[in-house]
């Protein structure tokens, strides 16, 4: 019997519960042997059949040498950054959902891991209920990663598919979204961009061996897409979709390049047809090329089981720990996002837009959309250095036309 | 250093050559040492830099102490289960990427594996690329498989996008595909389903933790599908694909529901979207829902990158096995696929069609196409249990109609 703690008894907490109750018999014959949580650990006194199983105090846990994993579900930097410090220390696997925590500790945890021999797993803390970390890690190991783009948040996708599918103005579908409880009350975390950001963070840090830290991510969110840029989309064969993207560039520095922002991508694409809180990430490989991961990225007992998975991984490797890490060399590895290049759609208008912007920008697109106003052009630009779109954005403005929004075109 | 042998240099041998040269370093790092392989078995002479290592004779490597690892791409049943056998008996763990080989003798080189404590993987003998067999094993280890569905055979889902997308016939189709390499000159194995047979064969012993073996499923190919059945599954938003599956029934027996054939399916979902010579596997579990697996599912590179990535994962495991098995109880596990449910096309021609269908089938809806002669109907029953509707069919055919073809609607 594997003897277990779960510290945070909230979404993920009791999904971890029921998921290890529900699966008892099957997990256990997957595994040799059941799986037991001893104790659990929260603040709060919940009526359960299981409530004698509670503690208000870590130290009943760190004390307790039965218990060979501690599964960290409480979200959030502190405490949780502590007590894994603390577990591992004390030579206990974690298993964690938290990808705050990794995205700014991972680099540390996973060295106190190897050090102790014990593993630090987070298979949850992207994508959910999707197997994206270990199949990175392990199955693609023998693939040097040449990039990764995905839909990360289901919140935004959710909020996004609603103004694709149906319509709705973005205010509208985040209300629904919050109704639904799919976002927060505070949405910034979703809809700024700060998840998918932190999740784009550890694919970065796992297929690059270096710690990508959050600060040194460009982040933009979907506040600014409106329904007119939708149905611009759509006139060329795209959706608007919130992507997370990492790649290694080809110079000799290792650098790569790392961002989150909403962008164009075409929908017959394999990730233009994630729909919904479904998530989807692909992973560009040198020997097998484009392999797409898809699924719930969020939720109960999605997150619960990818949680559950590690904690069945970590007891099959008892007193041995996987070589899953990356450094943290205290240089920022990714590169200034001005000096990358890219195709932009921009929205604007003002007297004269459309000689204007032939004289500005060469090789162009323009696009159109039902009801269209006259002084209002869309189009799609040839690849451009985003420092030279800058300037030419700035040339627009100086000619008197508004510039209303403008997304990157990905070719994914 | 890993010092493993390569027994066939034929695509996928060469493959697993080119793929540690290419990547040796950034494997080498991975995996805390360097893979050297250190002889490769072929009856045939190559002109390659490497030519010193090869040899004829198996022996040769089965008695070499040195040579932890054995990477079996030979194909075909004889004599690799021979040289499987003889390797893991010598505590040597072995990867594979023979899809006929663990289709007919997974348990029982599973069962040597373990009690010689070393590895039998075969991440490349499905999907390819597609990291799958880990995934499904260990990340969604939490869950009880519900169901698995794929498209599992890139040469049959080339032919049917080239009918369904360019209007080819299936004839067309298939000389293109022989032309471009996607196909063998005897197409038997692809287009009439029996590679996807020994996948899905695959994924169910997997799921279900017994061998499902490949005589007792009932097989259907690609060969009766015309231009004029793409067209219909057009007209009600689907699309044609070969579909492996198998399902967890609900009885008390533990029995599953395996089967191969072709399929309507919409052409908006995950499956759907699945075109040219990718494959696509959805994997159904109990807590976490549905996920998808996408990507290259055959290819020298993609194929060869699962196997290296399998050989580093035995190399990490040196010494233990892992639990990733099945049993050969000598019991059928797979229902009479007559005795399951699923709605229907049906396209047929004669006189009064229409109202001898109407008075035979229940709740149909009728399909139309373009040119459609007079004489001619198709449409889609509702959900029958299979035995029913060959009674069904046959009252058609008593009645004078000609049934041209029919084919299973799918909901994936």
């Amino acid at each position: 019997m594997v003897n277990i703690a779960v510290l945070g008894h909230g979404v993920v907490g009791s999904g971890v519960v029921e998921v290890i109750d529900t699966n008892y018999g099957h997990i256990a014959k997957n595994l040799g042997q059941a799986i037991n949580i001893k104790r659990i650990l929260d603040l709060r006194e919940f009526d359960v059949p299981y409530s004698y199983k509670f503690t208000k105090d870590f130290d009943d846990i760190l004390n307790d040498d039965e218990i060979s994993i501690v599964v960290e579900v409480m979200g959030g930097i502190n405490p949780a950054y502590d007590f894994a410090k603390k577990a591992l220390s004390r030579k206990k696997s974690v298993v964690t959902s938290n990808k705050e925590l990794v995205a700014a500790k991972g680099a540390e945890l996973l060295k106190i891991a190897k050090e102790n021999n014990v593993n630090f797993y987070f298979e949850a803390s992207v994508g959910g209920g999707i197997p994206i970390i270990m199949p990175m890690h392990s199955c693609l190991a023998a693939n040097v990663i040449d990039e990764v783009a995905g839909i990360l948040n289901g919140t935004t996708n959710y909020i996004l598919t609603k103004m694709i599918r149906e319509n709705m103005s973005f205010e509208d579908a985040l209300k629904l979204a919050q109704h639904l409880g799919y976002a927060e009350r505070n949405p910034s975390a979703d809809v700024d961009g700060h998840d998918a950001c932190r999740k784009i963070c550890i694919l970065a840090s796992l297929a690059y061996g270096k710690h990508i830290y959050p600060e040194n991510v460009y982040t933009q969110g979907i506040t600014d897409i409106s329904l007119e840029d939708v149905e611009y989309a759509d006139n060329c064969g795209c959706v608007v979709k919130l992507i997370g993207r990492t790649k290694k560039l080809s110079n000799e520095s290792g650098d790569i390049l790392c961002m989150v922002s909403p962008a164009f991508i075409s929908n017959q694409s394999q990730l233009g047809v994630i729909d919904d809180v479904f998530n989807g990430i692909m992973v560009r490989g040198n020997a097998t090329g484009d392999v797409v991961f898809y699924g719930k990225g969020a939720g109960k007992l999605p997150t619960a089981s990818a949680v559950v998975g590690d904690v069945i991984a970590a007891a099959k490797r008892f007193k041995t720990t996987e070589s899953l890490t990356w450094e943290d060399d205290g240089k920022n590895h990714v590169v200034d996002y001005k000096t990358t290049s890219v195709p932009f759609y921009v929205r604007c208008k003002g007297e004269n837009a459309e000689s204007i912007i032939c004289e500005i920008f060469d090789d162009i697109e323009f696009l159109s959309r039902k009801n269209k106003p006259d002084n209002e052009q869309a189009f799609i630009t040839a690849e451009l250095l985003e420092s030279d779109f800058d300037s030419k954005i700035e040339k627009l403005s100086q000619k008197g036309i508004e510039v209303i929004n403008y997304i990157r075109v990905l070719n994914y």
